[in-house]
């Protein structure tokens, strides 16, 4: 563990390899913001559940999108859910499989999610959730129907317990194995952005505004 | 739900847009040999967790890989998992807000995954593993030390319980919003492939093998 730098509750506290962990808003912040999916778990009277769904946030709240949130509280009220988001920035390729890995950063978010009742603050959080996924999407189209923000499900979550878990660097081989003939390094990964496809239904003369065109990760 | 294309239980029943669900193993074959981390939830005492980690197939199972697992065993053997694999295909951006999704290929598995005990089987399954990860690897590294095999955690879960769920295409707008100068379309994503880096101490001479150089997704 960094000092200066704790977990804010026993459960969100990284136990396997804790020189990875990092607690600090700014670090959870920036992965949040460079990740497109949440995995997010729960608890059902089936066994565990995990959905991938899109998320937004603001200072100090995770917001989850939508309909596949909508079996997450048939008990009614708030849920218990554990949200993680991943990105994978590159392939760690050692002189043994045993010491592949990845280089990678994780965050885990843990609490009771709610729906947002309120509807400008529900309104805002579905801004944050586009604006999140392609920054610059709210500006560049109509305001929602009230109608469309009613049927919409959102939950708000805390990012109280939160905790953000990084890989960097080189592989680390056993020291014999580097008389070996064998290439070892790092692979970086990232996500490739192709050309924008415009809807067969668009009209004539629109074309791609700059937040499309520009869109990376 | 497609024709002859049933769920083998309830709970892997796709019941949101059912249309968008696939249970046939070559399609869940696909997807998971595309994906590289599973988000993989399991119900503590803490609550839910979902933890990314590695992992490989053969036909029938799905294994996963090492020491992340470790706290999922805290009581002993089995474990009750639900294993979500997820593939980003494309941004979906339609005139609306509302109507802007994602194209995705996602797989979940449902079940109770075991320690492998047999030596040869674990190895085997690590060798899966690795191969799905970076496909050729295997073949161009020594062979596993059995110290190795022996310090590895490695599950196995049955793919009976698997469900797919697929969207691909165009956005789906409301007809009136055809009439707005907004773009629509999808943007194509998908996995972005680096340059090689060498270890910082790779002996000179040693170049990157094929299954490194022309490693995609």
């Amino acid at each position: 563990m960094h000092e200066g730098n704790e977990a804010s509750s026993d459960r969100t506290t990284i136990r396997r390899m804790p020189d990875r962990g990092f607690y600090d808003l700014a670090t959870i912040h920036s992965i949040l913001d460079e990740g497109l999916l949440a995995h997010v778990g729960m608890t059902t009277e089936q066994g565990p559940v995990v959905i991938p769904m899109l998320y937004g946030r603001d200072e100090e709240n995770l917001f989850l999108h939508g309909s596949p949130a909508s079996r997450l509280l048939r008990e009614g009220g708030g849920v218990e859910l554990c949200v993680t988001v991943s990105l994978i920035d590159g392939l760690v390729i050692a002189r043994s499989l045993f010491h592949h890995s990845m280089n990678y950063r994780s965050v885990v978010v843990m609490g009771e999610a709610s729906p947002i009742e309120d509807l400008d603050a529900r309104s805002r959080a579905l801004d944050l959730i586009s604006d999140h996924v392609i920054p610059g999407r709210v500006a560049g189209t109509r305001p929602h129907h009230e109608k469309e923000v009613r049927g919409t499900l959102v939950l708000s979550m805390s990012l109280t317990e939160a905790s953000a878990k990084v890989r960097t660097g080189p592989p680390v081989d056993d020291e014999e194995d580097h008389e070996l003939d064998t290439w070892a390094g790092v692979l970086p990964l990232g996500i490739g952005v192709g050309t924008p496809i415009p809807d067969p239904q668009l009209r004539e003369g629109i074309t791609p505004p700059a937040h499309i065109l520009q869109w990376r990760r």
